[in-house]
């Protein structure tokens, strides 16, 4: 039995959506959640930058004695993820994986389109993880830089998300997909709008059910769990205006989002010192 | 090819969960939606006041040349459905027996239960579809008279919502339910809500997508759908105030909604006159 929290991060409130399948599939275990909104969007930085950051918060998150370390952020996963678990002593989970086997799986067409940050498409990574699995798969990448600070702006709901997802979809229709990876944890935020734009036909693939099975599967394998009969507690970090994550949090995932706590950059270079 | 528009009602918001997915299956499609806002919730009202209130909206939808009609509402399909498919003369859909069906289908254990309205729970109508596809199964109903008007409210993902969810979720963990139907198009509405409270091994059951394959397969066969090449239209109507909708549809669906319509209550009983 370990009492130790699992840490979670994202560059704002995609990280969210991993967080709610956590807490669906393991309501015992406590949770700490930080998002980087100083420093979002992490989409259009180059992947060194974002490295950096992505060591600094898990460095962090360790000196809160996380027994667990999820990176629910496809760009910092695509950016970081081998060095995070280089450098930290805890196990450390990223969301790539899961959702290229999905993919694969769910294709009957063998087209698999992604939609992303340009930084998850510029690592290439979602293309070596599906060609891994199958090499006779046709791959259609496309970045789409509009969509998280759309989702992370004041009307994340009108016309201009429903435009730039319509444009981002075309060359994927074109290609005649019939399955597509989200590759973004903010883009299920606003999954109805996707759902209408590629209709029923489209499979569309998301990480967080089977990124919150992975964290289950690995705290059971390494005998860390929690008192499966104790209700966990979440708490909430942010590097940018408390107030603002708490309105987004609770309007997407309808969490009663209490006290969000602030964390300073400097916090977090002092951490990765 | 019938260029004409689909009728789509319920009390409130809820009913949109069933537009959304409509919209996704068919997207060349028109549809008219109204939310009956003056007089909601419906739940806690004599089943045959509902009825009235069902026929009016019914026959006011046939006066604006609807080619069919969903009742997307749990309570009023309970109350109304056999009676309106008698007096319309447009096909008319409602919402219970897909659901009770994907119960039986999905349940293991053969333990059912049932999160609805009042008057949907005193109707027995859940429990006579269910039975019938399955006379061996226990069946579990909970009436929930608190969360329409709390998902309506000014703040439906506050610690009330969440409380009232865990307290009628109760009596279902305490029968050992494997499967519950969640019995009012209200209630997908805070989905989240209610996967977090009975976790990940109990089954929840939504009706939307079921009665949107319904509504398709229904044009289909009677030859009555619209040109699949064009891009539908929907518009909206309440009896109450549409600026309310317009923000609830907004929040909850994310539908970029423009104007919301009035229908004044003598309008609707002038219909059915």
């Amino acid at each position: 039995m370990d009492p130790r929290p699992i840490g979670v991060f994202d560059s704002g409130v995609g990280g969210l959506t991993v967080l709610h399948e956590c807490l669906v599939t393991m309501p015992h275990e406590d949770f700490v959640y930080l998002g980087d909104h100083a420093r979002l969007p992490y989409g259009p930085r180059p992947l060194g930058e974002v490295r950096e950051f992505a060591r600094e918060i898990g460095s962090y998150l360790e000196t809160q004695d996380v027994k667990l370390i999820v990176v629910a952020c496809n760009t910092a996963t695509s950016a970081a993820l081998p060095r995070l678990q280089e450098e930290l002593t805890v196990p450390v989970i990223g969301v790539l994986t899961p959702e290229a086997h999905a993919a694969v799986q769910a294709t009957r067409s063998r087209r698999i389109g992604l939609l992303a940050t340009q930084g998850t498409v510029d690592s290439g990574r979602y293309g070596e993880l599906v060609h891994a699995l199958d090499a006779g798969v046709s791959f259609h990448p496309v970045a789409c830089p509009r969509l998280v600070p759309l989702i992370e702006s004041d009307d994340p709901y009108g016309e201009a998300t429903e435009r730039a997802v319509r444009e981002y979809a075309e060359p994927l229709k074109a290609a005649g997909v019939d399955t597509v990876i989200l590759g973004c944890t903010h883009y299920p935020l606003i999954r109805p709008v996707f759902q209408r734009v590629f209709g029923r036909d489209v499979t569309l693939v998301f990480s967080a059910e089977e990124t919150a099975r992975e964290v289950s599967e690995t705290l059971a394998r390494k005998g860390i769990e929690n008192d499966p009969a104790r209700e966990g507690v979440y708490r909430f970090l942010s590097t940018g205006d408390p107030e603002t994550f708490r309105e987004m949090g609770r309007r997407f995932l309808q969490f009663p989002i209490g006290k969000v706590g602030h964390v300073t950059l400097a916090q977090l270079e002092a951490a990765a010192a």
